[in-house]
């Protein structure tokens, strides 16, 4: 069991997701998630630095499809956004539901998880931005884009995970996002009745 | 110097910037900042549970403030966003340019004051999204004005206490409001070039 073994990261990730679910994020010891996915302790230490790591050890590889997608793709710099955004969901989330619901909901469950998630995201928007600035964005264009962006992300996100949705997350955040130019697109005046 | 002093809550603020931006954050006592307030140590814990607490006060003004006026305003919800951070603005900021640098220089040295502003915020914006709700505004619509609303401070916030900057915050807003309804307006279709 020792040796090399194809996605051992992936089954290391689905073992202890399984795991956290069925018997809280703090029972959960390495050992235990080793042994679920048929790995030894060693491999799990190769791969992550601790348990908390795998919670948040898609990061990386998210940051990548982002600065990719907005580097690849030619439309004003929201909708390039949007679109990066898209690319993430397709090519990480989908199939994947279930693995990510376990997770939100250890991460709900945790104020230090929810701090440390909040500062992922927010060095996320930042390498977002700057790959709009790579582009040739101004400033104040690209964080207005990006952070419009993350809002348009996390409100898609947040409707995907809830109980009863059926709809794809890259459905969902393009929905979000003619949502939200719409919220934003009327002009200051007349002012709509409330 | 024990008895009630009007605006002792305001002298303090004063004192305790005044300290933390000669000496450091850290190498200031309470019996400093009442020294230096021209109060005593039980005046100062009477309004504030710590020195760092100090740092955060103003938070429940601001909501208050933010909460009437989205109550107030009876404009689209993003305008009615933006209208309530201009009157924050104007209410609470306005004059206190030198105070908050100042501030902002103490929290962007510090990871732990970073993370409690960062969690401030995100009450604030939960905080602004019910008041809109109440108002009979939509769920998503609430969260998507509240959180372009919040984006839009953000940055109208760091261009005002940036250095050479002179002018007023609430007219930054307005600025800031116009550029994300322009980031976020031009439609998907044709890309624009890049």
């Amino acid at each position: 069991m020792a040796r090399w073994q194809p996605d051992a990261r992936g089954r290391l990730e689905a073992a202890a997701l399984a795991l956290f679910n069925e018997r809280g994020f703090e029972q959960t010891t390495v050992t235990d998630i080793a042994a679920r996915a048929g790995l030894d302790k060693r491999t799990f230490y190769r791969l992550f630095g601790d348990k908390r790591e795998v919670l948040f050890s898609g990061g990386s590889r998210l940051e990548e499809v982002l600065v990719k997608a907005v580097a690849e793709t030619d439309a004003d710099p929201f909708e390039t956004v949007v679109t990066a955004f898209r690319q993430v969901a397709d090519e990480i989330f989908a199939d994947r539901l279930d693995l990510v619901r376990v997770r939100q909901t250890i991460i709900d469950a945790s104020p230090e998880l929810q701090e440390r998630e909040l500062r992922k995201t927010n060095g996320l928007a930042a390498t977002v931005a700057a790959a709009l600035r790579a582009k040739g964005v101004g400033e104040t264009t690209a964080t207005l884009a990006t952070e419009s962006g993350v809002t348009v992300f996390r409100v898609a996100f947040a409707r995907w995970v809830a109980p009863g949705n059926d709809a794809s997350l890259a459905d969902l955040i393009a929905e979000t996002a003619a949502e939200l130019r719409a919220v934003t697109s009327s002009p200051a005046t007349p002012p709509a009745r409330v």
